[in-house]
């Protein structure tokens, strides 16, 4: 069962029980599921404030890439979760021979760098849509300017705090060259995010 | 049929509809709801840190107070949508005669303020997480330590999202006393938020 079929009071007590998944990283994307989305709303909204029929295209695009978004940070609400599992199911591997513990190792260390690039991907589609938020404050409907502001601030959060799940996760792995990599593109995409002028 | 019964993915393809509900109001609450939750589930997690009985029992009273918050804060999912409704409702009421004017104008100023109060409901619930949320980082299991951290983005951006919300609701009241202990309030939600130490 995928987390994002269940009713939103059933994902909620999942996130409460004492189980480590689902967790922060399925909140984290749940969080920009939900920005990505209010920035669809707005940008589709009637009434909007594009003086021309350039900006009014803008603003569809914007929307609709923004909707996109929206589907990509919902899909990782559950890849987020398969990936933590995976992890845990690799440190269950046997562990008796040195085969074993060969294999064992090498397993977690993949599934470690899947549950890194995981959280990197909501970082990735949540930073576009701040970057996109603009545009739709701009132009879209002026009653809707407090729906902006939460989209923002969701995506802000879901950025952190996917941020915070693809550090934790670096600190197991032994591929320094990779772990550099990726933290390079975390620093850059907290660049990007601090550029774009609050709503 | 209430939001938080719907599947996760058809509340988020509600939030990306035009429709004005459910909007920012709803996804602030749903954020919150879903950072309450997860400090319930660190506090809850097997191998926590609390050195003597007092201090686990501080711990799983915590956790539950979070539990219900974010209870409280699934709720306000759906009655934020609701409050909004009503304001929609009330400025549909017959507008023709003197008397129609005057209930109308009574029946959308009613409806404005419990669409102020919900968020404000919001923040309350979402500012005393935040606020358990250093005994859960203190406590709770080293191994959640980027849970705390995620809970503690998504319960921030719920406070200012729904602060949104209550501001953009305050500007169209009248009754200015009324107003103005709002947005004490609402300062003084702020100021317990900026308190909190970050985990």
């Amino acid at each position: 069962m995928k987390l994002t079929h269940l009713p939103v009071m059933d994902l909620i007590a999942a996130f409460g029980s004492p189980n480590p998944t689902p967790g922060g990283g399925s909140a984290s994307a749940l969080a920009g599921a939900a920005g990505a989305a209010l920035l669809a709303m707005v940008a589709a909204m009637p009434r909007n404030r594009a003086p021309t029929a350039e900006d009014a295209g803008l603003l569809q695009a914007t929307g609709a890439r923004c909707g996109k978004l929206g589907d990509a940070l919902l899909e990782l609400v559950d890849r987020d979760s398969e990936a933590y599992d995976a992890v845990v199911a690799a440190y269950r591997l046997p562990k008796t021979t040195d085969d074993e513990k060969a294999a064992r190792k090498a397993g977690i260390q993949a599934a470690m760098k899947r549950a890194a690039e995981t959280p990197l991907e909501t970082m990735r589609c949540a930073a576009e849509a701040i970057e996109a938020a603009p545009v739709v404050a701009r132009l879209g409907s002026a009653s809707a300017a407090s729906d902006v502001v939460v989209a923002t601030e969701l995506l802000s959060a879901a950025v952190r705090g996917a941020r915070a799940n693809v550090e934790i996760n670096l600190e197991s792995l032994e591929d320094t060259a990779y772990v550099e990599r990726l933290r390079e593109e975390i620093s850059e995409i907290d660049r990007r995010c601090s550029r774009v002028p609050s709503s």
